[in-house]
């Protein structure tokens, strides 16, 4: 499971005081706890699906989970968003999975302005309609079924995989706690935190649906299970419809830990052993690796793959000796080092933003870290402990024994990953309005094809 | 059990990334755990032996848990910091305690500067040594064994109660997370956290050892046993040697949820059920209203009783609409009704500790809301609704219907507080060197005994 713009914070096991999360508390307690797993990039993008070895080639030249997993002979189901391109080279089916009930990105608008196209939902090759004219999503009381549209998708899918005994791979990408969040009518209203935390709450819920399934199916002990989220909280959209990361810094598009570490819980009865917290420094990438070395797989050897293989991680509390890269786009903005974080660039947002009230830090400020320009700091990195100052808001002096000590540690490592990068081809620079969902496959059935604008690119303002 | 200066994130089960207190947890996992427990007044003060019924008299006129406990039966004994007076007419055995071990305030220094006395260790009615003299904490390594010592008094209170089968109150204040924090070599370096963890995971060891000590004597299930704190984390000491408020605004000294909520955990297997959550808001002052409660006593009518009975909410899951107040001296300062806290006034520091580097908010910046000056909202309170936004980060807009209602729910329960308010006096604001440890009892045979200065008068300043 994967639920877009969630952050460390949302879980009553990492700490909201609101404490409504039972069932991944649950999931926890009985399964191993992640507090410090990070995803790769602060932004909405897939959760685990890439392997993202850092000699990029054109996207093609990636390989996803699924494609691999499918050579092992397991059956592969997305459900809810898949944000790797809406155009046909990009659909899912063509890269590994097998069926699809979502969406090719978050449930944005425009709403009911049919001049732009509203993200369609798909039903495996074709649309089966647009969010918010045919998939409702009352953007006045939050009401959007598509949470329990979701969980049913993958109960279905389950049941259905158990009875054929084929092995699946279900990638669960629920985004109900990304703006505009939504809930279901019986969840509406229940949290003490507004709709956001009735998103959470129905999310929830549904954990605890699946989990339970697995078991009384009989396949727990033979289904691995991970929960995670896509970047940090967006506190843009908060305190309404964004989560909370905790006692972390800033949130989503950045990358302090408010931006980048995410909740993070394994599960595999049997197997995993209940009630463990593993300090492993991980991330959204080893999820590949991990997977396929489950799957019996090996991944693939024409590339630098940055994930690791977790399984001594989750099997024999084993710890790991590796370091967290910070990105943003293609800077590597920080690096973290066994307890150390040290950054070579900070920015928190634009003056250009911020003097328009969008702030990714909302009521924090540390001086000279949550910068407005993105600024360099790669002769003298500045180096927080993240035991001690999990926040980040007290630098190591310079001057300190403590300060030459980390940054001979951190910098031969910076070099060594900086030498073996080959940066890649920003997937995200040009947009085009042309290249938009005015007519995806299956709409002539609907009547829901629009008439495309004649092509027109244009450099990408991207505010999610 | 009480923890001097732990904040609520300081506990894995309130979300502390390191995660390192599986005991306290583990007493929450089987008991009942309250997000919403505040202190009576953010400072050093003693936990929840008071009955600070708000019709003060003179300081004589209190009345204490134990000296009411006293009449029921109990034995009552203190381990660790009393904070109540170090004068000979505050001495706990004056109030209902029947022994003690541990010392009249924190070990604050002047650590070896024998022109001002330090703060002396007392076995019951004599001090048996001073901090730093007699009573080791190594200033330079954090190195001190209190915590064992606190320890072995409270298993050995226990256990000899326990025999003597005579009911029993133990007060067991530690002061290890008070800067200057300390832990016992066994612990020192242990913790992701530094010293403070330290100091944190010998607390969370010796919590595991007083409750296995119940279960082991077979008297668990005849115990209600309580742990909490007396204000939030020391901010101005952080990192090093302060704790951690999770996702609060501010810490102590201030009336920001970081100032005063309190992490706080009930257990008492048999009938407290394992694993629940109270919304219930909750105090300091509940404990004693609900320790009297569990002695078959009722508390003292002849005064006001700011505290309620607990029980009802621990045993039986009932939760009861109650306001808490949040004081500062005699000012209050805001209101919690429901998830709605109203802020009557705002103070975060002055600008005279601030331009000192003095913060208790440090890398926090809400916009007229963490004042430097004390500035009065009476007319028109500054409003957060806690359950969406618990940094108390986004004030609800006065011109909302929101706001109206809410105020109009707040201002009946405000004024018929003042209305039924007789203020204390003040107990703090006039010091006197002369009135200092020069000569404790027992002074003379430890040849330990200071020769006090003329009295000299004068306000107070209280860093603490």
């Amino acid at each position: 499971g994967c639920s877009s713009d969630m952050g460390w914070g949302d879980l009553g096991v990492f700490g909201n005081p609101s404490k409504e999360t039972p069932n991944l508390d649950q999931m926890a307690a009985e399964g191993m706890l992640f507090p410090s797993f990070y995803t790769a990039n602060p932004l909405c993008s897939p959760c685990n699906l890439h392997a993202p070895g850092h000699n990029w080639g054109h996207p093609g030249f990636e390989l996803l989970l699924p494609e691999l997993l499918k050579k092992a002979g397991y059956a592969n189901m997305i459900v809810g968003k898949w944000h790797l391109g809406h155009q046909p080279q990009f659909h899912p089916l063509r890269h590994g999975f097998d069926t699809w009930f979502g969406s090719p990105n978050c449930h944005f608008g425009p709403y009911d302005n049919k001049a732009i196209p509203n993200i369609p939902v798909y039903r495996d090759t074709e649309m089966i309609g647009r969010y918010y004219e045919d998939i409702k999503i009352d953007r006045k009381s939050g009401e959007a079924n598509l949470t329990q549209m979701y969980l049913q998708e993958a109960l279905d899918f389950i049941s259905s995989q158990q009875a054929s005994h084929q092995p699946f791979f279900l990638y669960w990408a629920i985004d109900a706690t990304h703006a505009p969040v939504y809930a279901s009518r019986e969840f509406l209203g229940t949290s003490q935190r507004g709709l956001y935390g009735d998103a959470v709450r129905e999310i929830d819920f549904s954990i605890g649906k699946i989990l339970s399934h697995l078991q009384n199916l009989g396949i727990s002990n033979n289904t691995f299970v991970f929960f995670t989220s896509d970047n940090g909280a967006a506190l843009i959209s908060a305190p309404e419809q964004g989560g909370s990361n905790g006692p972390f810094l800033c949130g989503k598009e950045t990358t302090f830990e408010g931006g980048m570490r995410e909740p993070a819980i394994a599960w595999w009865p049997g197997h995993i052993p209940a009630g463990q917290v593993s300090y492993q420094l991980a991330n959204v990438m080893d999820l590949f690796t991990t997977c396929l070395s489950l799957a019996g797989l090996q991944p693939p050897s024409d590339r630098q793959i940055d994930g690791i293989d977790l399984l001594p991680v989750l099997l024999q509390g084993k710890l790991i000796d590796r370091p967290i890269f910070y990105y943003r786009g293609n800077e590597m903005m920080a690096v973290r080092v066994g307890l150390y974080k040290a950054h070579y660039w900070t920015w928190s947002n634009s003056w250009e933003q911020f003097s328009q009230g969008i702030d990714f830090c909302p009521g924090q400020n540390v001086s000279g870290v949550t910068t407005h320009e993105q600024e360099e700091h790669s002769n003298l990195p500045l180096i927080f402990h993240l035991g001690k100052d999990p926040a980040e808001k007290y630098q190591i002096s310079f001057a300190s024994a403590e300060y030459q000590f980390v940054l001979e540690r951190v910098s031969p490592i910076v070099q060594e990953h900086k030498a073996t990068l080959v940066p890649g081809q920003p997937q995200l620079n040009v947009c085009d309005k042309a290249v938009m969902n005015w007519a995806p496959p299956g709409c002539e059935k609907l009547g829901r094809c629009l008439k495309a604008p004649p092509p027109d690119p244009k450099k990408c303002f991207w505010p999610h």
